[in-house]
């Protein structure tokens, strides 16, 4: 049964209402499919939003935080944070400018954001980050030494506080609009992943893995 | 010729600094190509990351405002956003889990956003914006009326302060770890963009543009 939740005032979808999702299962099907996140943070008054690659570990969020990480060691108290994950679908093409729309998944989460300092704690964070990118790279790859796992920040942040929201399906139009003589209609769109070309000093033998030659971020 | 700038101390590339682009023209290329864009915003204290559409007017990023719109009206001086653009180009396998990447291009802009109110101007804001994302559509279409003018938002923020960041290319692995027995290599990632689906009301005749039928964000 899926777990729905109830949003707060900071969540709480006010435009368009009715593509909201406030279900915790849906949330998490847009952040497993998805594999870069946009975070923000606060220095001084001025926002800044930063790509970044994430994983998910149950109710929590693994955030590669490097952007984030030399603001969050002067705190001792965490950092407030947004993590946002969006999903094109496709452009929505409607009779008005005005009702011209995207098809799209997206999930934002809000909250305090923790550094990782737990060396195994860290390593485990790193795995599942990195499962959550390509699932399977993990064990066919030389593992982070002592200084490598130093030089590397992950961020902790708790999946409490959170909003999807999804556009899906045809034009919608307002009704005096259908007369309006243009095309209208939904051009998708979808992710391709190429053929995964080889390192130029790959060792003889070494063959494409299953999960480089079909990638895909689909279950 | 290429129009090179110099970074302020808050948009300077820290982190792999060997990637940033300090050339105001591969910026603009990489804002063209995108057509959606995560803005950042911070209302007490909490920071906010909502992905929305834009579009570029010489050195004026026009942002479809609507999430932040209701924190600016309730400031006469502006807003201070951090806007911004990336585009994913593939996943880079390399035989260390520290060295794995991926290929991107991303633009990060900061400033102080001002919401566009005169009519004349917002409507030009917004074919400016919507000939950004479908190029040619705007002639097609019923425009705007004055209570869809006032219902949409358009931010218009500056391109004074930016940075880019590009990664491309090949693995580049420690030295030393050549000789671990592992695939490695990059996967290209693509935009693929499906045939249009025609909404299901559309008027006898109405032939796909050539828009829909083939669009493409590259120039």
């Amino acid at each position: 049964m899926s777990d729905a939740y109830t949003p707060t005032s900071r969540t709480r979808v006010v435009r368009e209402p009715q593509r909201a999702v406030y279900d915790r299962d849906a949330a998490y099907a847009i952040l497993d499919e998805a594999f870069i996140c946009h975070v923000g943070f606060t220095l001084d008054g001025q926002p800044y939003v930063i790509p970044t690659s994430f994983g998910r570990n149950g109710d929590e969020l693994y955030v590669h935080g490097s952007a984030a990480s030399r603001m969050l060691r002067s705190l001792d108290t965490g950092i407030p944070l947004c993590v946002t994950v969006t999903l094109l679908d496709g452009l929505v093409m409607a009779r008005s400018i005005f009702n011209h729309s995207m098809n799209y998944r997206s999930v934002v989460v809000l909250g305090t954001a923790t550094l990782i300092t737990e060396p195994a704690e860290k390593l485990e964070a790193l795995r599942i980050l990195s499962e959550h990118i390509i699932r399977g790279r993990w064990d066919d790859v030389r593992q982070p030494n002592e200084k490598e796992l130093k030089a590397t920040s992950i961020l902790r942040l708790p999946i409490t506080e959170f909003s999807a929201k999804v556009r899906e399906g045809d034009v919608i139009d307002d009704e005096e609009d259908y007369s309006f003589p243009t095309w209208a209609g939904v051009v998708p769109l979808n992710l391709q992943w190429g053929p995964p070309i080889p390192d130029a000093r790959l060792l003889p033998g070494q063959e494409v893995p299953w999960y480089a030659e079909h990638y895909t971020r689909k279950k």
